[in-house]
């Protein structure tokens, strides 16, 4: 068991939520902040620690980021009300939204200046994992930033991978699981969608190609989304905007092509585009669909 | 335990000549042809029966056709020396190879007019799967053909997907599989490139990523090719130009637009025009590597 320690998570989405509640189980005093006050309300009413952050913040052992991007990372870390300032030396910053590794860098340096320690910890998973604390974390930084970030690791993962003591490595490798999950969400959309054109029944596809050299992670967890015609976001289209356009940027920068990647962001900016961006990322096949004249499950 | 039977299996390649070795193997009068002389005396030599094929044909129960694709098989049935003419009424064709769902059908319609029965009866697994006896099979035809099947299917497949009356299922089930595999290597090869690119390295990015959201099982059973560079071919590149070939064929001919089954094949020729068709299709991988000026491992 790590020793009780005080920490924030700043960030109470779907993610941050769930990731907040398991530090809150695990006996740490947790404070949770977000820009929704209903968020924070909730959060203290099921035992979050009261107090302003510019109050609690030297009190801070870590303060773990769940937001949504590299811009609103880096406002909570050094903006107008940015944390960084207000938090003692040795406190670590747990940095969990996807973003590109030079970025990371960037914000690691910037909180050694006034000794607070970075740790490149971007997760997966999803919010049922993040709400069990079974999350999976791809982590870099130094041995001090482990250490302090140690209580929270083990109260939200079950897997944290160390991937060294270069920050950046995280997000790297965050990146290329986003590219895959990315990608394999729209070719299970294009193939079951292709099957239905062959007769292929969706239920089918699922039962069959599961058990199958075709098969991939995101098709087990997606393809059920689309048989069921439930679209509720879990994680939404636009989502995968930001993710892919983060690959393709830092791929852009190493002058790597990537045309699959490239394929398969196209596929979610056409979701996106005509009004699919905040369903779950599977009504992807809702594009395809459309445009080979044919109905999906649920669909009049 | 099936009834023992008399039937040949046509095509000795890699996949071939480990499911004829199943059958024998399952105590089956087992005949096995293929044009290279030398695969039919080894497997007699291994207990093969005995005769040319017009002599044995009207012995047999069912012919497996093992062979590459559509042209090979209608050449194989109903070719100068097609086996159809040959086969007594009620015996059972099992087609194997990956072909378009209706080339399925009008095998079956002309099969049928001799009293022979038709399964289409594509494969999947591999050849290791196919020399275990534990293929999968995605089979559909008349419940006639699948019981005239039945010893056949037993001895050589784990799991036998039945699809139903209608032949032509097998074989879109089966592109539909094939689709998914064939960019699921080709993500793989692009994402463990652009991982590359952002200092992740090979063996580290199958550690990780196989335990993540981002894997596949194409990812967990090729990736590890690249990582030993071993481009022995299991499955070739040039077999993908193939079986994507089809898929796309297919498409276009139901006016279905598949832009990332598109763009996959387009990296397999780029292997395959790179002088890369017949190693391993793991070596999609040397296309990234050589246009990001990267080195993957056993590279000089």
């Amino acid at each position: 068991m790590s020793k009780k320690t005080t920490t924030a998570l700043i960030g109470l989405g779907s993610m941050g939520n769930g990731m907040a509640r398991s530090i809150l189980k695990a006996g740490h005093v947790t404070h949770g902040f977000d820009i929704a006050p209903a968020a924070v309300d909730n959060f203290r009413a099921d035992g979050g620690a009261d107090g302003t952050l510019p109050d609690v913040a030297s009190d801070l052992d870590s303060v773990a980021i769940v937001v949504l991007n590299a811009v609103q990372t880096e406002n909570v870390l050094f903006g107008d009300q940015g944390i960084v300032s207000m938090l003692k030396s040795g406190a670590v910053v747990i940095a969990c939204a996807t973003v590109p590794p030079e970025f990371a860098k960037r914000m690691a340096a910037r909180c050694a200046e006034t000794g607070v320690l970075y740790l490149d910890a971007p997760i997966s998973g999803g919010s049922a994992k993040a709400a069990q604390g079974k999350l999976s974390i791809m982590a870099s930084g130094s041995p001090e930033a482990f250490a302090a970030a140690r209580p929270v690791l083990d109260a939200t993962a079950e897997t944290v991978f160390d991937l060294g003591e270069t920050v950046g490595a995280g997000s790297a490798m965050k990146a290329v699981n986003q590219l895959l999950a990315g990608v394999h969400i729209a070719a299970m959309a294009e193939a079951m969608t292709f099957g239905m054109t062959q007769g292929v029944a969706p239920e089918k596809f699922v039962e069959v190609i599961s058990k199958c050299a075709g098969t991939s992670w995101m098709l087990e967890n997606r393809a059920p989304h689309i048989v069921a015609g439930d679209y509720t976001p879990h994680s939404t289209v636009d989502i995968w905007l930001k993710d892919l356009g983060i690959v393709l940027e830092i791929a852009k920068q190493a002058k790597f092509g990537a045309p699959i990647t490239a394929a398969a962001l196209q596929q979610f900016l056409a979701a996106s585009g005509s009004g699919l961006g905040r369903e779950d990322d599977a009504a992807i096949a809702k594009v395809y669909a459309r445009n080979a004249g044919i109905k999906l499950p649920g669909e009049i």
